[in-house]
């Protein structure tokens, strides 16, 4: 891609991430925040009036930018597009943490050219976040300052650190897995949401692993820490943009260790 | 007592917070950062030139400006005093949470008159969060500006958020106990070391459980919640301070119904 056409593609979701950020981050601790319930009765899917006021913000930008691609967002689905590139939002990943005060929380923008993301933001507001990679970028930026993106080595899964959301991961046989690999690595951590992807484009942990995902909660993620030399797939090796059973990982060798065991699932 | 010797502690206080900040920050997300393990072989109690930096700085204050009290750190012990106070140190609670690159780390201040902490702080260098109990204050402060902290209301279990630390929380006994609470709120969240209780005071979330807890991990915290209008009490309703199985709950009523299940424990 010419380098004039990464930087424009930059320009928006850059926009796109400013304009998600000032949606979220005034609703964020503020005890006015409406939040519903998407599972209905017995069950708890919280949205609010954050998350779908950060995507219609954001695909207001693009109706104006970026007419000709597609978009598909959390809370309003798929727009066709026809250019070939595919915007995938994630106004709020984590709207559990965002509930709780916990800036584990963040906005996912990744940028699908048909065979996976070429460019993702992790943006976390109310910390001044924002980790970007693809197309030319692999840094974290914090107000002024800029901080290049490099995954860590590590060579075996007993010096590895793991992060995934929640204990339970997913299905019974989809925790059996993970736990497989938990109980070989030296440290575990929850409850992270999307922060962990970041942690892992940062070179401080080793490992997510995660189940039950949907392509935008993980197409932003999965760019950056491609940027930042690591690799993104599901259980099985394969492509992970499409969502479902999901690692990501620093190392080549503890990716390839954690995969004997989760390749094992049904 | 008096407000200027309030406004004295709170000037120490702040003085030993901004301190260990100045020896933790810098070593945030530091490759260069060395990491002992206090456990020795098969287990992992990791502690760091950080921890023992700060606490050493925030010792080093108060020989020169409070030489009559006492101090319980948690990397260098007791310290006998003649005042009937005690600084409880803990210079990173949450080193796992440090050594990951989350900033749900943080130091922990509380000032012990006997029978309980007077005063608390829990500070965040990274997030620049500074929450802050007792002898007058129940604030955040960030940078410029500052945030009243009061607890929220929540009447009943079934509305309640609950977090804590480690899915596991403790031995089976105190693991069952917890789980009795946790099957009954609407949503639990692990990870968040010192700054769960810090969310109880924001009045963000209604309940923390944790058990093996030493004095240094509950001063601060516990300072913050009851001056923003909580409560902190072992599992049977008891003193907290002294450490062990603790739950913080904003609202009297979520306390009672959830001590119903912990008093149960062995």
């Amino acid at each position: 891609m010419p380098r004039e056409d990464a930087d424009e593609l930059w320009r928006v979701g850059e926009a796109l991430a400013d304009a998600a950020a000032a949606r979220c981050l005034p609703l964020f601790r503020n005890a006015a925040l409406v939040c519903d319930n998407k599972a209905g009765p017995g069950s708890y899917d919280p949205v609010t009036e954050a998350d779908r006021e950060a995507e219609r913000a954001m695909r207001a930008i693009l109706a104006t930018e970026r007419p000709e691609d597609g978009i598909f967002g959390e809370e309003f689905g798929e727009t066709a597009g026809r250019s070939g590139l595919t915007w995938v939002l994630d106004p709020i990943d984590g709207t559990r943490a965002f509930l709780a005060g916990a800036p584990s929380w963040g906005v996912l923008i990744g940028l699908d050219a048909g065979e996976g993301p070429v460019l993702g933001i992790i943006d976390q507001p109310y910390t001044g976040e924002r980790f970007m990679g693809g197309l030319g970028r692999a840094v974290l930026r914090r107000g002024e300052s800029e901080r290049a993106l490099a995954v860590r080595e590590c060579r075996d899964l007993s010096e590895a650190v793991l992060l995934t959301t929640y204990p339970e991961v997913g299905s019974t046989v989809e925790q059996v897995g993970f736990e497989a690999v938990r109980d070989r690595v030296r440290l575990t951590r929850y409850g992270l949401d999307c922060y962990a992807y970041a942690l892992v484009a940062l070179g401080q942990v080793d490992l997510v692993i995660e189940a039950g995902l949907e392509p935008y909660d993980i197409q932003g993620p999965q760019a950056v820490i491609e940027a930042a030399g690591g690799i993104v797939t599901d259980w099985r090796g394969g492509p992970a943009h499409r969502g479902g059973r999901v690692i990501a990982a620093g190392d080549r060798r503890v990716h390839e260790a954690a995969l004997e065991f989760l390749a094992r699932v049904a």
